[in-house]
């Protein structure tokens, strides 16, 4: 019999298609069975109330557990602003405190109907767990960072620690273990290659910043004699198993390196326009047929992990910067927060689209609120009016992750107190 | 005895100094008495949960009734975006359908914690009336536009229009009527002229468009030989109760001429993302003494009218826009939503902050969700990380305007049913 029904809403699959139905989603296993017209009666039937399904969010670029330090560290760009972050990470990181930030980030996620997550932090380990916990798709894995890390570690335990993650966690659909080094100004040549030998010999996936600021082109240019991407180019870490985070400064070449790779830029509008790092070329991306997707990057920078508003500023901040109104359609933007996002992670076949077969990671929106009325497109209205306060309902895997805008899976109350009980130390810390 | 305390919780209070206090607010005949330390007792209680109360917020642009049309065109440059949108306008838009309009717009201005609002729109009798209907603070009036209207008038009907909104609408705290010439592509030197004298025989405010894309600074510049807001000061309609909304395209010399006027803008971006109109010099203009306050516009234009996205793109935009992260620091961001958008209405004695003696237009903001946690500066808090759906009560002068997050001053069932109604005729008019 059928497990759950979803009936009377309006259905966003965000399939390649950009099909919309109208009926309901039904469930089986925790995959979908059926879309539109659905079975006559199943265990569990929740009533839209006319509001739409979509797939649950893919986040491309996160730090959940710097949620810790959300709004500490105000009106600095990259570099001076990463001094005094690292500061107050040094002082107050633990794989305990890494836990209850990552169960922090992962709440707002979830709430926000995001399901899936790409996360680079110190203690994947607690990230892990944090993910587990609540019940999202994650990919973490070690970091690698040159200098002596903010988990009082040095560069010469990055490989053997990497190297346990993978051993200590199987690839599962629900977590996908990859390597994380933080970038080329702080990863030299040898450790970025080590770093994606090792993801490449687990099929895994490699994540790193690239191309965040000026600052960083002209380091990597004065201490390698190329630019980010061609650095990397040269490297051989660039293919589709590499998701590139921010990659806001790139001349054209490199945008071709981008395209003629498979690399995965991670668009993070929120943090690029916060650290003032700038706009990143993103129609110019599309237009070379880069793979882009979609990131809120950590809520130290962006001050939340809203892929909402994320959505709406790669949908809007592009027509402004390019001065084209055309640029950027609403079905692009929303791939860029789905599907791609998904595919980016390995987990294309598995999540980011309603489609038959596929998991059920489910959002329920709400669009009874004035600001979703009239609706005259469902995707005009995802990308450009929703926010994450219409997320009503959340599933993963066709399980209950957020009813009525609460979280289910994991009572919180006691994290939250924890991480307030922080709070002077964190202050204390940057003091 | 005192009416209203709301109490156990920081109180953001907006005003000059950047005063913030823990306690609560007292309020009696619509009025607060206490801030901080509060009387023991008083006819209603309530508890704000450790939640920020800070003063409703001002939104200085907007076109409420636009909402009719929200997400209608989409991907199109102002002024072909503006053919296709005035055409809708012209088949739907009559005193009833401005009415219904104008209370979609309010209602979701209120629910989002805005209480005072500069609304520039057709019909704006029916603008008036919605705003009694919700309660909230508004200024319009008479409409000037040299071509035929999308009210079905002409340009005769103008000035006797507008002079009789001042006859049927006294000025209170609660309607501030003025008048709206459109801007200086649309109406021509002679009636802008008209229409101020008009608002300052009524010691009004005055409100125009300007310099909101390069196109209409060129056909200024072609018709009149000087750029818009060289025109406009040519033309002596500029000062402290002339708003002007949006001010993309400004050089050095406009801007100085705006800041030794007085002349307040009204900045736009979200819409001015969403056209592709480009980003508005506000750190030069706050450097250089211009009265920047803050809109939504409208809901066609920027899909809602959410004033806590253009807060936090206010604060996060000119960062990018200008390379600096120290650019608009949050009690600026803070402050051009509230008191100086009062001031902008003449309102500044009013609304705006939490001040004794001043009416009590509060909103009391839930902290408990994950994106408020930790909080260690509430301005950062309220600038960078909440959003509408943290506004959990409202208040306009201290009588109750949202309620646990629903409307308690109108049942916008019906509106909402008949707007649903008018879609397909909506449609139509575009097809």
């Amino acid at each position: 019999m059928t497990d759950l029904i979803i009936k009377n809403a309006t259905i966003v699959t965000a399939d390649r298609a950009g099909t919309v139905l109208t009926g309901g989603v039904a469930v089986e296993d925790g995959r979908i069975t059926h879309l539109g017209e659905v079975p006559d009666r199943a265990q569990e039937v929740v009533d839209a109330r006319g509001g739409i399904v979509m797939p649950g969010l893919v986040n491309t670029h996160c730090h959940a557990a710097d949620s810790l330090f959300r709004g500490l560290v105000e009106n600095l760009p990259l570099e001076p602003w990463l001094q005094t972050v690292w500061k107050a990470e040094r002082a107050i990181l633990t794989a305990a405190t890494c836990r209850l930030g990552a169960r922090l980030g992962f709440a707002e996620l979830l709430l926000s109907g995001c399901t899936s997550v790409v996360d680079m932090f110190w203690h994947p380990h607690s990230t892990a767990r944090a993910g587990a916990e609540l019940g999202l798709r994650v990919s973490c894995g070690g970091l690698f960072f040159d200098f002596p890390g903010m988990d009082g570690k040095t560069v010469d335990t990055r490989l053997p620690d990497a190297e346990a993650f993978f051993a200590d966690h199987p690839r599962t659909d629900r977590l996908r273990p990859g390597t994380f080094p933080h970038g080329a100004y702080t990863v030299g040549p040898e450790n970025l290659k080590i770093a994606k030998k090792l993801a490449d010999d687990h099929d895994a996936l490699f994540s790193t910043h690239a191309a965040e600021t000026t600052v960083e082109q002209q380091t990597v240019q004065d201490s390698y004699g190329a630019s980010v991407i061609r650095h990397m180019e040269a490297l051989g870490i660039l293919d589709a198993r590499t998701i590139l985070a921010h990659c806001v400064h790139c001349d054209d070449e490199e945008i071709a390196i981008l395209a003629r790779s498979g690399a995965v830029v991670a668009h993070n509008p929120v943090s690029n326009l916060k650290l003032a790092s700038g706009f990143a070329r993103i129609p110019d991306m599309l237009e070379a047929g880069v793979h882009v997707t979609l990131g809120t990057d950590g809520a130290i920078s962006g001050n939340d992990i809203d892929m909402w508003l994320a959505l709406r500023l790669a949908a809007t901040l592009h027509k402004a910067a390019s001065g084209r109104a055309d640029v950027i359609t609403t079905r692009e933007a929303l791939h860029m927060a789905t599907l791609a996002g998904a595919e980016a992670m390995g987990l294309g076949t598995v999540t980011g689209s309603l489609e038959i077969g596929k998991a059920a990671d489910l959002v329920v929106l709400d669009t009874s609120a004035p600001h979703a009325v009239p609706i005259f497109d469902p995707l005009t209205h995802i990308v450009y009016s929703a926010g994450r306060a219409d997320v009503r309902h959340v599933f993963v895997d066709g399980q209950w992750r957020v009813r009525d805008r609460a979280l289910t899976v994991f009572d919180m109350t006691e994290t939250l107190d924890e991480i307030r009980a922080l709070v002077p130390a964190i202050k204390e810390s940057i003091a």
